[in-house]
């Protein structure tokens, strides 16, 4: 009898501090060998797995989603308990669930979810120091930060906030939703969108930052983003702040609901 | 002319994780030590930091209250960006203050208050985790909780809460307010006192799961803390779950509010 390959699909949560990113690189250890080498152990040889998306460098995960295939005969809802018993401290898988063969983490994906946190208190906070921009050189006016993003939200060619280093053709995606609310001294930025550019999130923050001190007018905002005039775009965010909050598929295949400091 | 004493109360926050605690110990770091250390450079003499209440070991703070006295001309509203400078990533010094000279850290205080946070998810959760006690061994009864804790409201002796090591000469205090709460899969129990035994939360909360997985009744729970039966009490629950997260004055100096997770 041939051995039966299973696709198995993960709900993974990370704290991004000290990794290379969501992406295997030949310098630095990244989310994917780590989970990789642990599925390889149990299963008793290689896997690839693939992500919903990329996060970079230190940006953190709440709800990232992979899928792998293996032949091996642990059931699937075992594997998250099995490789959590394997995996650091800062990487948790929240379930494992068995999937259609044709279900693929990252192309059957309709839309990701990242919330940006910017904290605004004048000294440092020990809590949210690992999750958020301390951001208190100047006050940021909320209400033109979220003028600027409502219009983004439709289809857009954003290649003004995409890092060089792409390997994507193009810049096109839809913006699904936009959120910017503050509360007491955090103030948060959610995007849902179809996909993400290459260091997208973090080029906005930088923006949008520089609109709520109103360095740059929501007209100069507009023009950069719409006239794709990525040279006018010199700061990112840096990367703690930036959460992966969720990954969308018609048929989400998990029954539980990952949670962190951000609901 | 004579050099002037000011006293100056400091609202701080600091994560537990690595410290001895609060208080000076011959072996390892504490919090106070580590604050007595950054004034005392700039203060250019030395200084004795008084505490509204000692934490222990890996307990957490978003905050704590104390204060000191100088002869230096540093104006009392400086300290807290001079000192949020010297001082490692996981102390901050949200505000500081001038305060008259009879004014004490801890005989001032009228209460303090502790939240316990256990978080009840299957698997870890790389968020929570550095705050919270993973306990998913049995469903916990959070009704059951409340109805235990609720009867402890008024004057109390609470020697049965109390670790082997205090230096108190009684064990009696008032509780003035507790709560016990779901938010989907963190269990939060709050209390407010007019002061906290040596190890009281984290005893007590080890009872409480022992109540809410009904491996105790409510009757043997009251009769454990009313007839003071620090024999049974065995289990004390992990520091991490804990944080002082608050203390009040009949007149509070601060303008500012500490934030934590735990709003």
């Amino acid at each position: 009898m041939p051995l039966m390959s299973k696709r198995v699909a993960l709900l993974i949560q990370y704290l991004g501090t000290g990794y290379c990113g969501w992406q295997k690189q030949p310098n630095g250890i990244s989310i994917q060998q780590t989970i990789e080498e642990a599925i390889a152990k149990h299963a008793g040889h290689a896997v690839t797995l693939h992500g919903a998306g990329r996060t970079d460098t230190g940006v953190h995960a709440s709800a990232q989603v992979a899928h792998f295939n293996t032949t091996s005969p642990i059931p699937c809802d075992r594997w998250s308990k099995i490789l959590n018993a394997s995996l650091p401290p800062s990487i948790s898988i929240l379930q494992s669930v068995q999937v259609a063969d044709t279900w693929h983490a990252q192309f059957s994906a309709i839309w990701r979810r990242y919330r940006y946190v910017i904290y605004t208190g004048r000294e440092p906070n020990v809590f949210w120091r690992q999750f958020t921009w301390h951001y208190y050189y100047a006050p940021l006016d909320v209400d033109l930060m979220r003028q600027a993003l409502l219009p983004m939200v439709g289809e857009q060619d954003l290649s003004a906030l995409q890092r060089a280093g792409s390997k994507r053709r193009h810049a096109r995606l839809t913006v699904q939703e936009v959120r910017c609310w503050r509360e007491e001294d955090l103030l948060m930025v959610e995007v849902q969108a179809s996909g993400f550019l290459y260091g997208m999130m973090r080029l906005l923050m930088g923006l949008l930052v520089q609109v709520g001190r109103s360095q740059i007018s929501l007209a100069q905002f507009a023009d950069i983003w719409q006239n794709r005039r990525r040279d006018l775009v010199k700061y990112a965010a840096p990367p703690q702040g930036l959460c992966l909050i969720g990954v969308g598929y018609p048929d989400n295949p998990f029954t539980v609901r990952s949670r962190s400091f951000w609901g």
